[in-house]
Order: structure tokens, then C-alpha cells, then sequence
């Protein structure tokens, strides 16, 4: 059997395999994206995101635990490089762990950074399209909701869920600046701490102001994830989220937007890799380093040099 | 007076409208740049990353003052979204915010975060140049230790300080996870904390590993920036790290391989505002978008095909 007849049979370790493969841009790999890209689309797509600390894994392994006793099959992508997901765990996260990827219902998946800055937010389009096409229904992307790839990859997905804690005051400002927008859902974890009704009135000061623009009324749901409180609730409110989205925007035209957006970023993604490779290293370059080092000419104009030089290359 | 003019007097309000202008990719910015970029390269560009809450905008606003207390002219760049330069501050922030701005030896500049991925990093590289071509010999750089681009943005400078605190256990474990292997100096903030000893004997436990790669021997700052305490050792040990570089790598080499980089920068800047003006919008665009909800095709084949045809549009 090839990979993919194994992998469409379900074979948990062509769906590992497969992943790799598309990670490390390795054989084949665009026939393979090609052929699942098809069969993706489907899954309910679900970003937690927010500070370190703030509890997200130990929410993410709720979410997947719950969804699994309600026999849904789960993926869950870890972007945070805080996250127990990644490796490096304290040991009641890797007990946590471990449950988890015992169950035949769940696939975890971790995404490394990277050198190049569009690779994150690649790799995770990637990994959510191959586990959509292994069946997956819901796909739990965890990111730390700080820096701009992170954003990137929030925004695609259908519902973003902003976790936070008493304790990080400074988290509600971080979220003022660019977190606040994009979450769909607000999770007070471990809102049995000292602070938690001080943060909740900030919130809702602030979302006072959201509110007016949309007939989404965004709910501040309180969890202790660590005793397995408010999941339930919290999933609830994940699902009216869809209910109100399949309500306000006909499916074909998020569609339509997700398809706009995929293009886009593999079209940027092979001209990145066309120009690392008809630039780095060569003599033109090297060339053109020399030129700017010497005051001949300066990065702006070599560039302009170089595109006109090069567009050629990045055609075939 | 042209405003280059007037920016190559000292003018202030200059300074402030060519970031501006070339952030906006406002008229004649290119020029602009071309003619600053010959001007640039000269100054010590310090990054001060790490978690949120660790202290570093106190530790950029004590550093700031003792340069400035040196004669040295200082530039602020706040790319962190949980920095109190971003605004948003608590009072005490904003006090001394308020004192650093009145300093004319110091210029601040806050990067907001930004719909496109490059973009940030883009921003943040053409903000330095004006900065260092303005005459600023100091530029420090305030990232969150955690996003794809944020870690591409401390590799763009000549020294990194990743500052941490003792309550963030979590920290240590984030930092393992890419922060570590950045660090040039570490800085234990609000060292007088419960579990700044604990942290400390973690820390040296993994920088045992690194120092036998390398002559430089990681150091361990202890900071109270909020005290003011320990900035004079900070900064001592920075400019440690500083002959330490210029023993290591030729002065040339490194302004080598930092207009490499600039270049490649400049060239995918370009090439991404090409394809979103080939792209974007057009009837081309919206077809390939139609014929993959179709599934006529799909993304991977249909970027091929548009870049055959866009490939001249690039050259232009």
C-alpha cells in the first residue's frame, strides 16, 4: 500500500508521516497537499490563544478529552512554544500528555519556530488540511497570543477563544493591543484566584465597546481547567459561536474567503522558496552585497536590480 | 527646508515624520531610505526580549537614562504589544515614560502590530536605519520573547538580553524552547523576589551546555529595575559582550552578513507588494479562487499557474 492508501485507511502513523513530509517540503509533497486539499474544509477550525501561564494546554487537554467521550475526532495543533504539547513539560502535564495521545481519537501535533518568518503560519495551515482530511472534526490550534505569526494564524480560524488569569493584569493590557480583537470567546481560567472579579469588570468594560458592533454578544467564560471545571460551558459557547457564524455568513462565502487566503499564502510561500534559491548564495547576490558594503549602490536599488534580473526564475 | 534637510539638521519632528513616511511606504520613501542607508549600521542595536510581565520596558527606561546620563544618544524601539511604550501603561509607567520622552538624547518609537507577516520585522529593520542615520549610537529594542517574528527581530541585533523573573518558572521552560539559544546576556529582574535563587541554579544548569560551544561566558545579571538596581551591571556586561563580538568576528564581516540580510529583506518586502497589487482583487485571482471551490483545482497548481503568468508583473 502507498502512504496515502495507508493514510486513507486511517493508519495513524502515514497520518504522522504525511505531516512530516509536508513540514519538510519533502517528496511529493504538493501532489499530497493537492490531493487532501480536496477533502479539507470541513473541520470546525478552534484557536486558544493568550499569555504563558494562563492555563491554555491544560484547557486544550479539557476540550479534547470532552470532545472524545462524545466520540468527535479531535486534532490538536500546539504553535506555543511554552506549551507542555512542545515538549519540556512539567510532569503533571506530561501525565496530561500522555492520556491523551492514548486515545485513539486524538492527534497531537507540535509545530517547531522556524528560521523563515512565514513558515510558522504555513506549516500550520498545512498540518490543520492534512488532519481535516484524515477525518478530523475538530482541530484545537493552541498558539501564545502575542507575536504577529501567532495573530496570523488565529485569525484563520472560525473561532478564537482568549484564555487569561487573575493574575495577569498585564495580560488584559497585552490583549488592549491587538488580542482583544480578534477573540470571539473570553476564558477566565483559574478563576477561583484572588483578582478574577476585578479582571472580569475590566473585561467587560472593554467588550461594552465590542458589543455595539456586532449582534454576537461575547461571553467571558470561567474555568478551572486544572479541576476540570467549566469545560462543558466552555464548549457550549465554542458551539454557539458556530451556530451564529453558519447564521450570519452563508458557508460558501467563508469558504470562499478560507480558499482567498490558502492561495494567497502558497503563493507567497513558493516565491519564497523560488528567491531563496535564485538569490542565496549565488554570485549576483554576493555581488550586490559587495556593491552596498562599497557605497555603490544601496539595498533598495540592488533590489530593484536584482527582481528585474531574476522574475524570470521565479516563473518556472 | 527639505524635511531631509531639516532630518540631517536634528530636527525631531523630522525624525518622527520620515519613520512615519517610511512606514507608511509614503511618497519617495524608498529614496529616502536609499540615501539613509549609507548613514546607518554605525550604532549598537541591544534587544531586550522576554516574557510579558518581566520587567523589560522598566529595564529599556533605566538603560535609556544611564546612556543618557553618559552623553549617549539613545533610540526606543518597542515592538513588544505588552510594553507600556505601546500605551496602554499603568501610571507608574507612564511617568516614566513621560521622563524618557522629555530627554531630547532619547527618541522612542512603538511598532503596532501588523495585518501582514513581513511586515513587522520590515518596519522595525527601516526604523533602525533612520534612527542610526539620525545619529542615534544606542538603539534598544523591546520584543516579546515569544512569536516567529519577534525572535527574527532579536537575530537582527548585535547583543540579546533576555530578561526573565522568578516567578515565571514557566519562563525558563518558553526560553528552552528558542529564547535560550538567542540570549547573549541573561537578566534576572526583580531578583529580590521568593525563587530567584531556584531560577538561577536552573539557569546555569542549561547554559552549562552552551558555554562549551562558545569562549563567551553567559552571565547571569541580577536587576531591580524598578529599584534601579543592577542597571550599571547590565549595561557593563552588554558592553562585555560588545568586545567580546568585535574579538570573535572582523567588524566587515558582520556588516557583511547584516547587509545580506537587509538585502533579502528589502527583496521579499518588494516582491510581497508586487504580488498583492498582481493578485489581489483581480478578475485573475478571483477565477483561480472559483475554479478551487469548484474543485477544478486546487491551491498548489493554481499559485503555480498564476506565477507563470505574474512573473513579468514582478520584474516591473
Amino acid at each position: 500500500m502507498s502512504l496515502l492508501e495507508e493514510f486513507k485507511s486511517g493508519d495513524l502513523r502515514a497520518l504522522a508521516r504525511i505531516i512530516t513530509r509536508v513540514e519538510n517540503r519533502g517528496e511529493g509533497y504538493q501532489g499530497i497537499l493537492a490531493e487532501l486539499y480536496a477533502r479539507s474544509g470541513r473541520a470546525l477550525r478552534v484557536g486558544i490563544t493568550g499569555p504563558p501561564g494562563a492555563g491554555k494546554s491544560t484547557l486544550v487537554f479539557r476540550l479534547a478529552q470532552l470532545l472524545s467521550s462524545r466520540r468527535k475526532k479531535v486534532g490538536i495543533i500546539a504553535v506555543d512554544p511554552t506549551s507542555p504539547f512542545t515538549g519540556g513539560a512539567l510532569l503533571g502535564d506530561r501525565i496530561r500528555m500522555q492520556e491523551l495521545s492514548l486515545d485513539p481519537r486524538i492527534f497531537i501535533r507540535s509545530m517547531a519556530t522556524r528560521g523563515s518568518t512565514g513558515g510558522l503560519a504555513e506549516a500550520t495551515r498545512d498540518t490543520t488540511i492534512v488532519m481535516e482530511a484524515f477525518g478530523k472534526e475538530i482541530i484545537l490550534i493552541e498558539t501564545v497570543g502575542v507575536g504577529q505569526v501567532e495573530l496570523d494564524i488565529a485569525r484563520a480560524c472560525d473561532t478564537v477563544v482568549v484564555v487569561f488569569m487573575p493574575e495577569s493584569g498585564d495580560a488584559v493590557q497585552a490583549m488592549k493591543a491587538g488580542l482583544m480583537e480578534i477573540a470571539d470567546v473570553y476564558c477566565l481560567n483559574k478563576a477561583d484566584r484572588e483578582g478574577a472579579e476585578r479582571l472580569i469588570v475590566e473585561l467587560q468594560s472593554v467588550l461594552g465597546l465590542r458589543q455595539k458592533k456586532t449582534s454576537w454578544e461575547y461571553p467571558i467564560v470561567q474555568t478551572q481547567a486544572i479541576h476540570n471545571k467549566g469545560t462543558e460551558e466552555l464548549w457550549q459557547t465554542i458551539d454557539q459561536h458556530r451556530e451564529y457564524r453558519q447564521k450570519e455568513a452563508p458557508r460558501d462565502r467563508r469558504r470562499e474567503i478560507r480558499i482567498a487566503d490558502d492561495l494567497m499564502m502558497v503563493v507567497r510561500g513558493k516565491v519564497d522558496r523560488r528567491l531563496e534559491k535564485a538569490l542565496q548564495g549565488t554570485e549576483r547576490f554576493g555581488r550586490a552585497v559587495r556593491d552596498i558594503q562599497g557605497k555603490k549602490t544601496n539595498p533598495y536599488a540592488a533590489a530593484d536590480a536584482l527582481l528585474e534580473d531574476i522574475s524570470r526564475l521565479l516563473a518556472e
